[in-house]
């Protein structure tokens, strides 16, 4: 084996994640050096208790609670610890050492972003974090440099393992929230506290990270909108089935241009939202993500695989490590992130898309036009209207209410949120109207 | 605006993609500009005729016949003149000048990559070449930098987009494989004289450069095994399709072991083979390409999108053509490729993979137990047989040996391309075989 200087690396954090990995570092470090070009040295691993269990054995002398001393020692520092303090802090600490720093931390970037990059260009240090959004899925540099050249229109993302694994079993099973819930938990894919996956935290942390690639603008994680799939029934799941549609959980960034004014701007929103089944991210089944960009050069693109697992998202991890690692041989600062467009984040009552409003109404005559109407006087335009009697509705129809209303499926034209919602209410108010069951974004057209 | 130091930019060739090129600088300059933080100045386009007729319509004041002097002042070179002449000496006078490169020339690239790189080694320059391999679609930095902690196990490309349009009509049209290619002209898929899609010279040159990356050792485009799709028949598709595959051209990557030295290779070769249709490679429709790379800790991941096209592959080279920029901006040299794995590449005898064979054979007793026999005196062990009239074998069969002869249909499992040659032999020298129908490969199990 040839000989090499070593560079010396850092790992803050030893979870699901960091332990895979150290393991991996250990066991494959020759065919990385080879890669490199230099020794990765494995200095010491930082953790707030040197004899809590593992996921893996790793040798008992790497570890240290001693987080400072180990990070000014390293060449590059990994971060793996999670949460905002003190991961914010050691960054900084990293990389005003002049350490390249590696972190999965989606929540301190879609919060800190900005400070961390503006952190390592004005030290010419380099913050890599390909798994920070898909876990293992090359995301973060096709967005970064690839599409660099490129206008990015949209992008739909499956971001979000756990809400996937539960809304495909209401589609697959036809299972209800509460029982995939429990499945995902007893399998592993949910956390004791799923709050974080089923209310759209974690997506919108990844959305707001996406958005400010895709667009080159500061996203503040507070601007994303977020929607959650707790609301979500079999009922609505089943309709979305026999009408060609899947449910789906997306983390959507998308170009904006105000009718009005002709101004650019960004949306960032976390929703569920009804996909064809024609298009690819129907097909993303189970636990997996998968990123659908679609740009103006560039068309259709799709990124598809594991957004989670401690042994996947390593792999991204040692991805950045092994770039870190080459650029210091190579020599040279590290290139800065591109955020200088500006665009403003816009409300969600400006986004507009298409939706699907599921009505139980009255069953007389002229109920139709009061509902068409309605549409209309909120320059809401119907793309199809579908009548069926309630008793076809599925399981939630009770027999009693056969005889006197019926269900209307309503797909609108694109409409913005706000003309959308001021429908609704409308809807909501008007004797006709005996239920407003059910109301879908519709994306991915 | 912000005045920022102009980076100069030649184009060398102006075809579909290098047209585009200059047309989306031109109009989106100063959007590229703020995400570099410099200008990009096109100082000429290098062509043989400059009167030639255009893609687009350009300023005509660009043109130059005098690649030479274009080359030595600018800072970054794009060559997309294709070829292997006078290509190779532009590019490696550019990056002689110090100038970095960006190509899409995945047949130079195939055949003199490694020299090119370590040109660009040597003086600190960078070779960027996206547009090489699946067009549009990001693959390049994925495998070179996202997957570069990780090791690959297997690649499996539709990477031609001709050939995928010829076979997914043959599939989802029942067409045959001359109206397919007549249909893939008349829209402009296939070129005038279709040998470098049909034969397969074009996804082996793909093949190369991917199955460098992902191994990181020089892989020899004469190395890679190559059969095209000039062979499949209309009967071949649609016995696939009623067997649960559907029939693709591959170009696959893959990390073999000698059974007997337990020696570590590559194999990288590109033939049709039958992909089930559960395998996410088979929904990819109409001229559409798609890269499933098998890694050991990433897992499964598919990266999807357009495959060829000016305008899409135009998005892959100003992607390189911003990140040779950024770095330029940053200062530094270049981060060199790795390709000190030195795995040689396997003979395709040595592959192993699993197949499908079609026989005809005479319909008596006994038949079947001499053909289980042949396979295994080869040590070829059958996975499944399915023995069906010849009247149900498909349009094929003619009404003469319906009475006489039986169709066999034999999925083997893992076995040797030298095992399964010696038995195809022995079963083609079998008086009970009547014929040989058909030899498929199956992958992506």
């Amino acid at each position: 084996m040839i000989e090499y200087r070593n560079l010396k690396i850092a790992l803050l954090g030893a979870g699901s994640v960091g332990s895979r990995v150290a393991q991996l570092l250990l066991e494959h470090g020759d065919e990385l050096a080879s890669r490199v070009g230099a020794g990765l040295e494995l200095v010491g691993i930082a953790v707030r208790d040197v004899d809590a269990e593992r996921h893996v054995s790793l040798p008992r002398e790497l570890f240290t609670t001693d987080a400072e001393s180990l990070i000014l020692s390293a060449d590059i520092v990994i971060e793996l610890m999670g949460g905002i303090e003190p991961a914010r802090s050691y960054i900084l600490e990293a990389l005003n050492s002049g350490a390249d720093v590696v972190t999965g931390n989606k929540a301190l970037l879609a919060l800190h972003g900005t400070e961390l990059f503006a952190a390592a260009e004005q030290v010419g240090a380099q913050l890599y974090y390909e798994a920070a959004a898909g876990g293992a899925i090359p995301i973060i540099r096709p967005l970064r440099d690839s599409l660099a050249g490129d206008r990015v229109k949209r992008i739909l993302g499956i971001v979000n393992g756990t809400t996937n694994f539960i809304l495909d079993r209401m589609d697959v099973d036809g299972d209800t929230l509460e029982g995939a819930l429990a499945t995902a938990t007893a399998l592993g894919y949910a956390e004791a506290d799923p709050t974080a996956d089923i209310e759209g935290f974690d997506a919108a942390q990844k959305a707001a990270i996406l958005a400010r690639l895709a667009f080159h603008s500061a996203v503040p994680v507070e601007a994303v909108h977020r929607e959650g799939i707790t609301s979500i029934t079999a009922d609505q799941v089943e309709r979305a089935r026999r009408a060609g549609y899947v449910v789906k959980l997306l983390a959507i960034c998308e170009r904006v241009v105000d009718p009005v004014t002709g101004e650019e701007g960004i949306s960032a929103r976390v929703h569920p939202a009804l996909v064809s089944r024609l298009h690819p991210l129907a097909a993303v089944h189970g636990a997996k993500n998968a990123v659908f960009v679609e740009a103006e050069a560039a068309g259709d693109l799709m990124f598809y695989g594991a957004g989670a697992g401690g042994l996947e998202t390593a792999s991204a991890v040692l991805g950045d490590l092994v770039s870190a690692a080459r650029r210091h041989v190579a020599g040279g600062p590290g290139v800065g992130e591109s955020f200088t467009a500006y665009l403003p984040v816009v409300d969600i009552g400006k986004v507009q898309t298409r939706y699907q409003i599921t009505l139980e109404v009255v069953d007389a005559t002229g109920v139709l036009a009061t509902i068409a109407g309605i549409f209309s006087d909120h320059d809401v335009s119907v793309e199809t209207l579908e009548q069926s009697s309630a008793a076809a509705a599925g399981p939630a129809a009770s027999p009693a209410t056969v005889a006197e209303t019926a269900t209307l499926v309503i797909v609108t034209h694109r409409a913005s949120e706000q003309a959308l919602a001021a429908t609704v209410a409308s809807l909501a108010g008007n004797t006709a109207v005996a239920r407003v069951t059910s109301v879908m974004r519709v994306e991915g057209a």
